[in-house]
């Protein structure tokens, strides 16, 4: 990168208050990322010409690759030299679909990124099957970063998601869930990818100890930052309509924290109509709006942003052991994009 | 192993063909075995109750656990002094499970040894989900056996057992499906799972790779043999009932060879029937009496069994190159029981 650059992106963060972007990030990134997207490409593919089509409805579908661009710009961050972080970053990616994919066939989701989900088109057992395909990929493509400690990290990081995820069913439909086990669901089900993506960057580079645990704090926090405002936006009167369902959380019966805090500070009417609502027996156009309304006058999707951008502010707070470089600069503005964002 | 053990199993395999058992492998496994129950008691655990509840429901329901006992047999046959086969072991169990409870859900089956599938008792969002915790629980175990090898044979195997299975999809309700790709599938969905259970007994003990090869070979022509019987049992009109519901092949549509040969060898009104019975128009108890009626007279079950036969005996061959052992031996025996069974 040239000095120029450097201090146009330093220049930049400056005024990062003002509109948070993911702009420098995605500009550091995009040569790796590139890699990154040829690693992905190559190892979708199967004889089985399902395969493609399903792990590529998904894939090619437009997300914003954040996890596996976090790999990217950690390794760039601890001046990595090798390039062990692109198998890593299309793994951790592979990873992600896998529980997309499995997530639809669990919650019965009819859009996924704007457009009709996975197992609405292909059905939900090539949708199960494929995701396992995705999953097993991604572990050989660990493998072939040579490295048993990163392995151990991916693998631990997926047991724990599936961990969140059966959580999050068991406490589904279950107005009494606190805000306690809501941060526990979500940082097992979302931050602990976020986590791992992050170290193993620090982990192939072979970084001190401090270094690993700041880039995992870094990606935990940011997890979580990100987590609470797709929460948030879900009952967002004022925000964008999202790729999946708009109301989608309410309809399932999800306790998030929006709701969460309103229910704890409803009158017994209210309470009432979270109680039929998360239970299921409320869960029509009027009500998600009655819902809406409701937590509108708590400003309690103020109060979950707020609580993500606490978040954000200790990921950055994180990074504060690595030199001042443009990385840094667009790792941390990364952290007040998912906290801003309004989709 | 006492001498007088050891001789009489050698003994015994003079008269193996008479009535061929597991008894051989299980005895000169069962203290390995003990303690991989012991790894997969305690990995299966979690602090989220549901996952040891419906992991439990399926592994402590009595399966044979042939693939993980052909880690500790095959560990035992190269002389390894270590202790990583068990681990291993249960791994490859964890693997064999986490297909089981994803298999159910994509069959919607009702039973599975016997028993209430889980996803019946527990639902397919938690079945599905649970099976993603015991995949990646498979993969931390293996990250302990310090070995990438191993994690690569493990992770391709998997891989290769979603390919299989999808390309099973695929090939539900054709009845033009061939002998050639019904080969394929069970190659994929079944054998390569027992090739990478044997093999990595080999990997482990840091055994040439011809040693390797032949546990590779034994495994996967085992499991060829072993899934051919399968399908035949499942219109063996002598054999007993299976846990898996009798007559599934045949409401799910699926091309197996019994069914494969008798299309093939059937006139034309049994030709028109089985493409009405596979794409799912003749599903009654009475069309399952007259698709066994047709490969009872053709023959077709029989001619299935002698093909797993075949196999077997190359699974036999395979050994050839290992000293004669009572472990050798009761290997061989497991081959020809896997082929003898008639449950």
């Amino acid at each position: 990168m040239t000095a120029q650059i450097a201090s146009s992106r330093v220049q930049r963060s400056s005024d990062m208050l003002a509109a948070p972007s993911l702009d420098s990030i995605l500009a550091l990134t995009a040569p790796g990322m590139e890699c990154v997207n040829a690693v992905i490409l190559t190892h979708m593919q199967s004889d089985i010409p399902l395969i493609p089509a399903l792990a590529g409805h998904l894939i090619s579908g437009g997300g914003k690759r954040m996890r596996p661009m976090l790999t990217v710009a950690g390794a760039e961050l601890v001046g990595y030299a090798g390039e062990h972080q692109y198998k890593l970053a299309a793994a951790v990616e592979f990873i992600h679909t896998a529980t997309l994919l499995h997530d639809d066939v669990v919650d019965g989701s009819d859009l996924r990124r704007g457009k009709a989900a996975a197992n609405i088109i292909y059905g939900n057992p090539a949708t199960v099957l494929v995701g396992d395909f995705l999953f097993s990929r991604a572990f050989q493509l660990m493998v072939g970063a040579q490295n048993l400690r990163v392995l151990d990290i991916l693998a631990t990081a997926s047991a724990v998601i599936a961990e969140g995820e059966v959580d999050q069913l068991t406490a589904q439909r279950k107005v009494e869930t606190t805000e306690a086990h809501y941060l526990d669901i979500i940082a097992a089900k979302t931050a602990a990818l976020f986590a791992a993506a992050c170290r193993v960057a620090a982990v192939v580079a072979d970084r001190p100890a401090q270094e690993e645990q700041a880039l995992d704090d870094y990606g935990r926090y940011l997890g979580v930052a990100f987590q609470l405002v797709d929460d948030a936006i879900d009952y967002d009167s004022e925000a964008a309509e999202m790729g999946k369902g708009k109301g989608d959380d309410f309809r399932d019966g999800k306790m998030t924290l929006p709701v969460i805090l309103a229910y704890a500070a409803g009158d017994e009417e209210e309470r009432q109509f979270w109680r039929d609502a998360i239970a299921g027996f409320l869960n029509s156009d009027e009500d998600l709006e009655r819902a809406v309304t409701i937590i509108a006058r708590h400003g309690t999707v103020a109060a979950t942003r707020q609580r993500a951008e606490e978040y954000a502010q200790k990921a950055i707070a994180a990074l504060s052991i690595f030199p001042p470089s443009p990385i840094r600069v667009a790792m941390e503005e990364a952290a007040l994009f998912a906290v801003a964002r309004r989709y």
